[in-house]
């Protein structure tokens, strides 16, 4: 089991440290326009980088879910790969959203995308899962046997 | 493990979906009200589903985390059906803040007991596994034995 | 692989206990202070435990995250150690928090330092995995034979 997830654990390290850096982000931003808290708006480079860290925030626990779902119901490999694109998608996001709101768009819908993805494969796993511990129906061999 | 989890882990595509779901009401909310990022108030129709799905956000890595902890130290098959009666509220929780800040409060009552369940069945499984890994005491075999 | 993770779902349900007291915290103020949901702005000593639980809960899927990884691929007894202290920390947020701007402060720097203890663990364990499985390298049974 273990030894399965190493490359979940490794992306999983990755996304809490880009997590701890957009952290640090707002903590700079909130010095630099002098916004203390608890206040939460102040000019619009602020908000800017407030709300790419908070949607970052937000999507993060979601990921975390699909990640692990699919990396242990599908394929970890697969799942792991899409862990880093979908990272390196939020860091583009973050630095988009920090020059104008219209910089956050693209990299958004990046991610969004790979997070689709990894729901997939999570549905999939979990369904082909399910055919075999319940209905003791192996969906992959079944179509092996029928194609070839 | 992963047989025993099947549930679980189909509870978890679904809440993700819901998650999904609840964002995607976010962003038309935004282009109907016409409240674009990073600006969080507007009229107070776009603010019920704009804290509706905050509210869902927040509490879901709790969800996900107290679901699974029930799931393997108590019993997954209770655990995966307060995960659907979870959600189900979540998504009566979601409709009726949208309506109005009144009807956001029958669900949220329902979906924060579910969670007290599932934090109840959580508690009492790792209690029980702590008393048999650590003490070597099997409470639920001594309680049988105790009553016949 | 249960029996070697009480000490960690122990944690879990600590920590979830420890939200749902926050939360009820934040229910409470908005009576107290007459701030009824959607709006999330009023007296500085609302907004007070309004932040400090939404930064609570903004950290809590990382700190889950973070201390199952660091629990599952470094040492589940070291995790749980941090994981209580972080608790701790945070509850001393919380209510330094609610004081004062000012009171947060000491509580939130030693919390952190927890919180990267728990990353640098994390970092660690799924570093010698990675080696082991990958690699085929057992990192720290090499450094036994350099040493001794």
């Amino acid at each position: 089991m273990l030894d399965e997830a190493v490359g979940l654990g490794a992306v999983t390290v990755l996304g809490v440290l880009e997590q701890a850096y957009f952290s640090l982000q707002v903590i700079y931003a909130r010095r630099k326009y002098k916004v203390s808290p608890p206040c939460i708006s102040g000019p619009p480079e602020f908000e800017r980088i407030f709300r790419a860290q908070a949607n970052c925030s937000e999507y993060f626990p979601i990921f975390i879910t699909i990640l692990w779902t699919s990396g242990v119901f599908f394929s970890q490999g697969l799942s792991s790969l899409c862990g880093l694109l979908y990272l390196y998608g939020r860091l583009c996001y973050f630095w988009g959203y920090a020059e104008s709101a219209q910089g956050r768009l693209a990299p958004l819908y990046f991610s969004a995308r790979v997070l689709w993805v990894l729901i997939g494969f999570s549905a999939v796993g979990v369904f082909l899962s399910f055919c075999r511990v319940y209905m003791e129906l192996d969906l992959l061999q079944a179509l092996g046997h029928a194609l070839f």
